[in-house]
């Protein structure tokens, strides 16, 4: 079952407005095409709100926000959830500084969300308005691991019921929660953090996946978790002796490109806590 | 003869500006150094000007156009048509926004295009000042195929005397037109549908290679588009079963730095129309 | 021991805060990862100066210089100033607009550098205060070869004198020089100039290499200029028959990935001048 929110995404071609960072926005371009959607970026004021109106999704990543593409996030945002169409939040960063934290909260009052991502610092720092964001990777003592899961799960499952949204905290291990049920993956391969975007390429990805799964972002978000946790393991496996974080990032990709809902179904480790 | 054309990028070495969009303008800038030519992106009102005065081309894409870029546009233009320099008009996603629709307007009105280059939706809403561009792709129905040969050729050669430049249209079936002959060319694979960037790089390269060839430009911009419709055909014949996307699109850029004027000669599929 | 300069990055992870062009930012982040640093991006006025602060260096890097970036680059230079932490200004294209050569200069003014880092013509440019860059390319006259490396040499001790910095000049003979002593650097290849981004790279390593060794910048500054040439000259080795520039663009950063002191101490080929 999982494999046909992946296979929905090939089978419909969503087209998915990104306002990302220019960091890993070559990447998510190219990991929505390896799904089978089909990506466009545009972040100026003045095109963001119709571009998104043809668009069945919108990924907002704070990632590299500044003055001029604020306001085209939240005229986005704003379009897009009259629109009903899917929309995402990655809060990159958030808690690091006060322009990060300022911003998504104020994204998280004025629009409303189908799927929030982040690692588990930037979850806690935006569901609890401050914090100490070390950057954008996640702080060791913030890391969901087998003890701190039961805590973390029900965090997840509140802030998801106060929200709205599907919230995906990722890490070593990862979870996936609404108000009501919360899911936890433990696909994927610690090289995933040895690379730049994983978490942005994932945002991407679940937008895409949401946006071709009406109804079922729950589970559309657990499927793309799995897909893009199963092609990061498939992704080390490929590598040779000399390869790095490059040739990795490549794999990954390519991983998502060629990865069948049955490979899915079968490689998904998925346990519902 | 061909050959010549690309040959004449390796050995003039022509400086590329660009002002394009942050999502493959990394890969336009590493397939302008695999032709052999030299790229230099700036898209500031203050800086574009005077390293567009430098350069031998200009090529203009308006994939991520914003409030701060578009008068840069203009200022660069303007110069370079002063320095006859080569300009190029890749107008992404034209007809998609009122925003695309009229700066690719005004660009039109107000510069002078050596090539224009974009899919059959984008040239087919450039030409007709309008159009439902579906996103950077095109639509479907717009498809160059054998059977809307002939029109479109005739629609191509009438907007390239209409506008004084060469019109190249990709897709399937690519169509270089001037105001009184057209070349079809076949070369290409779908995978490069699969990428980001392949329209965008081509524009990149087709600036070159006008650069390259003053007074050339219809037969550099066949001499283009073959190479990257040939590198194209390389770049899948060199893919194994676990490469995807991003891996092509590493072989695509590969296939045109190890390209040579013979094997350009030997695998070009032109026909006149 | 330059082998340890390496290993202190890969120990202490340091936190890189860059402010750099969009062409090559995504290549950036990954080197940084690749020898164990930390990338930060962000280059808004209202968050570079506190994004900085929780860094452990900052990358000025003028490739896509801008009217928006520019105040965040003096800000977040005063912030890191203030803070001792380390500053690297990589002036791309300096002598090639007037405005490349005024931000340049005005940072050179306002900010203390520990590291600059550029090819010949930009230094020059930017030690004589005007010059005429083509592009960010180094002019060929301006090339450091065996017969011009003393009076090049001096130059350099000269302008880390005036300025207090680490003066690093890249070309086929690398400089290092402090106001008293230079090494001359002969790792590296020449594919490294077909590439897009080797420069910046560069540049994001030494910043990483120099904030995970303080007090010893000089020597960081040496260890990661070899680092980048063994890198280099180990893709170019891994190079088949295919693989052109894209693919040496991966080998490069995954070579630095799998690079280790022991291995840096045996290949790095290093003189004193």
């Amino acid at each position: 079952m999982l494999g046909e929110f992946l296979e929905n995404v090939r089978k419909k071609a969503p087209l998915v407005h990104n306002i990302t960072n220019y960091v890993t926005v070559n990447d998510c371009a190219n990991i929505l095409i390896a799904a089978g959607a089909s990506p466009i970026m545009t972040d100026d004021l003045d095109d963001a709100a119709q571009i998104t109106a043809i668009c069945a999704g919108l990924n907002i990543n704070i990632g590299t926000l500044n003055a001029r593409t604020l306001p085209a996030m939240f005229a986005a945002g704003k379009r897009a959830n009259e629109l009903s169409h899917i929309v995402l939040l990655d809060p990159v960063g958030v808690g690091a500084s006060a322009l990060r934290t300022d911003t998504a909260q104020g994204l998280l009052r004025e629009l409303r969300f189908d799927v929030i991502r982040g690692n588990s610092s930037e979850i806690k720092a935006l569901a609890l308005g401050g914090g100490m964001t070390k950057g954008v990777d996640a702080d060791l003592a913030d890391a969901v691991t087998e003890s701190t899961l039961e805590p973390a799960v029900g965090f997840a499952k509140e802030f998801a019921q106060k929200t709205g949204a599907v919230v995906v905290i990722t890490g070593a291990l990862d979870i996936v929660a609404d108000g009501s049920r919360a899911c936890v993956v433990s696909n994927g391969h610690p090289m995933m953090g040895r690379i730049t975007g994983s978490g942005c390429m994932l945002s991407a990805l679940l937008t895409a996946c949401a946006a071709a799964n009406p109804g079922g972002v729950f589970m559309s978000a657990v499927a793309g978790v799995c897909a893009m946790g199963l092609a990061g393991e498939l992704a080390f496996a490929r590598m040779s002796e000399k390869d790095g974080n490059a040739s990795y990032r490549n794999y990954l990709i390519d991983a998502v490109y060629n990865l069948t809902g049955s490979a899915l179904e079968a490689g998904a480790k998925t346990k519902w806590a």
